[in-house]
């Protein structure tokens, strides 16, 4: 498989600038490991020393960065999405094929299209209904009543839990736990009494999660993630959360029970936030932070409890100076 | 499956206000969800405004709160926990009937009583021990000499390691590890060397953990959760620690080893502890803290490292304030 | 099995005293447990009070500790490794047998060693290649192309991806998944598109991976783990990171994409680092940290974000008396 630079050109809007568009590239490797044959890209400052150095046959970059290099390049808006583009040219998804593994357990009343993919050792039970295109990696357990969508990829090992939803091109990394029974007891004087927890857990499409993140059903009503949302590995997502289309979060994240994020939101690693609030639509939030309460919409906040990222800022250029500070201020009697 | 307002007032001990006893009620659902059908409940202030606009045929909801209110009412001294009790009426927990799927692979020397169920793909191994009442999930792995008591439920993927023992009625999500090796090596010089994890963890009567929790056996001796313990999804529990009866750790605690946790106590998520400390009776520690030492009993703690809440509250409200504080006595020469 | 106290004490290169070197041991237990047959060990002051009460009938200590005690030692240089290398004597790693579970399904193309074990329900993919004295555990999914090197041990449910690669002796813990996508998408104006994570993930000698912790696969590029690396549960590694030969994380870290540890460092529990960052040889960084940015070597690190230990020491006392000084500040007008 090999593509011509100006093929790429043309796939990613790009302009040529000291390069040959009839060379063929086959394949897309950071500056570092390229070799002649291949595509890289600059998309980060940090890389800008392997630059020079790179052996690439051509380097996707910005318009305006090393404006006097005279090596092979194509200029475009977005390096990233040029790459990203570029590579799924090289690496287009599997196509389901109706392969069943015979030591797959599908129940009878299970309602597979034709083209559904299912690994060895997959669980499907009973009145389960997967759509045309998905493909179910080993060892995965789709339970009874669930509904996954078309052109869908689970990975091994993943759990699609009773009457949960999967819309169309939903993936599921390896591990994942989709509908798991939310964190729900009442005290009843001498026991934590367990409420059951009937809700589902709906995932739209477009949704991908993380390998061995969990989402836990709804105890009543369903926990809710809207098309287009991202999340990395090892998240938690309690009962009856709501998170907002095309939001991203990455991983060891932690969402309490009832919790609502809007649209477009953005959260760093091992975030926690309480339950039973409401973060607007796009706020970011970063790693780390802790979340006790409401956030406007379009707010960036980092910080325990958080502030304004650009307080926190402040803040914890300060932390480390406290010391100083404090003993300067015991010695006038401050303390 | 249906119950009459009046039977509903009688199981949860309330008192009828305004409403009909013999109308019938299909089942619970949240204030905004509820249809004249069925049942809702108000038992968190930040729904008040869903009370009103509800169509809820009849509200539990404590003696006190919207006393002018003229909708069918029952009240009750505790909103939430009748709640619970009536979705436990709704949905009672499935009895076992001895159903074995004919993918399962018990090993022949394995005992289970003969209601047990147990579930496509599980493997249950040599000299396993499987008490009456107990469903097996499908993947579910249960090693050689594993005890599991009466009324036990296994989720999808459970792990239950070698020689591990659960008590009766324990709940274990999808993807639980029960009896991971423990994190223990001593550095000889020129590497890291594996001490065998030789113990086992023991899980008392009803505990409940949590999706792709894990729970290390002990390096020698046992790790102990006591009964009643409820542990959320993605808890690290080390090797050789003790949890006291009844506590309960929302998702993403890590607790470290040999640490012992007393009786009743209450963890937020993302809480992490040292190891080899003790952590008193009745301790509620607040998410995402961080406890470097022993927790006196009956304190309730918070931040990083741990302070009393009601420290930390105030600390937490002068961190955002620092930069103006440190600008003021910049400018008169403390920095 | 048994062991002379003299032939303990040649083995751990220790020195008897008050001890007759004929005496028998069945094996080791903790201070509190032992009875007379056990040998014991103090290796952490915190256990000294169980030390005089202990029934043990040897213990392991330093050279230095309780120098007047008159009951049977064994006085050694390191009494953590001392009891290490007891406790390998009385449980050595199993070997493998060649055992193949009938429910296993290993792909016809597959190429396992003669003396490699298969668990039930385990699978193997096309042109995966496993080592002599490797033993799969129950339920594994090794996919496609995976290389897996000798004497290797996989608990339940590994995942070990596609084309991935495990060194010698490594051990996988259940529930780990090695190999499942990277965190990576380009947003194109309307929605997060996903860029194949086409890279592996290769394990190097003497690797140990914690239970359900995740390992993802290189974008482009190979994740890779040097040889002798431990890390505990439910942590995150992202795609691309490198992490340098002995270093070990406690559970629930995480490391984000593209960065990089030197060798040796040691890393507590709930750790988070920002992505493409570089991280010194020998780097201490305590439990719960947040590292924005690089780290120079051999330095001890705390606080979120980060700062010297020493320094996040004194800032961590002087918190929980902001709101004292702050009162006092006030007062004058400093608020």
């Amino acid at each position: 498989m090999s593509i011509s630079i100006g093929e790429i050109a043309e796939r990613v809007n790009g302009t040529l600038q000291h390069a040959n568009p009839d060379v063929r590239i086959a394949g897309v490797e950071s500056l570092d490991h390229a070799e002649t044959e291949h595509a890289s890209f600059l998309a980060n400052k940090k890389y800008s020393s392997a630059f020079s150095k790179s052996k690439a046959g051509v380097i996707l970059i910005s318009e305006k960065a090393f404006p006097d290099a005279t090596r092979p390049l194509i200029r475009v808006a977005d390096p990233y999405l040029a790459f990203t583009h570029l590579q799924r040219y090289f690496y287009p998804q599997a196509a389901a094929s109706g392969e069943r593994h015979p030591t797959a357990a599908i129940d009878a009343s299970a309602e597979l299209a034709d083209d559904v993919d299912v690994g060895a050792m997959a669980v499907i039970g009973a009145h389960a209904r997967i759509a045309s295109g998905t493909r179910i990696g080993a060892a995965c357990v789709i339970e009874e009543d669930a509904h996954i969508g078309e052109g869908c990829l689970l990975h091994a090992r993943a759990v699609v839990g009773k009457a949960c939803v999967l819309g169309d091109r939903v993936i599921l990394q390896a591990g994942v736990v989709i509908g798991s029974d939310g964190f729900g007891y009442a005290w009843s004087g001498s026991e934590h009494l367990k409420i059951p927890q009937v809700g589902r857990v709906v995932l739209q499409d477009d949704v991908e999660i993380g390998a061995n993140t969990c989402i836990d059903r709804g105890a009543i009503g369903d926990t809710l993630i809207e098309r287009g949302v991202k999340l990395d590995n090892l998240i938690q997502i309690g009962h009856n959360v709501q998170i907002g289309a095309f939001s991203v979060m990455a991983s060891q994240v932690g969402i309490s029970g009832s919790t609502t994020l809007g649209q477009g939101c953005q959260l760093g690693g091992q975030v926690g936030t309480a339950g039973h609030i409401n973060i607007g639509d796009g706020c970011k939030i970063a790693a780390k932070s802790g979340v006790p309460g409401d956030l406007e919409a379009g707010g960036t906040y980092a910080g325990i409890p958080v502030m304004p990222h650009r307080v926190w800022l402040k803040v914890s250029a300060i932390l480390p100076r406290l010391p100083g500070l404090w003993k300067r201020l015991s010695a006038l009697g401050f303390k």
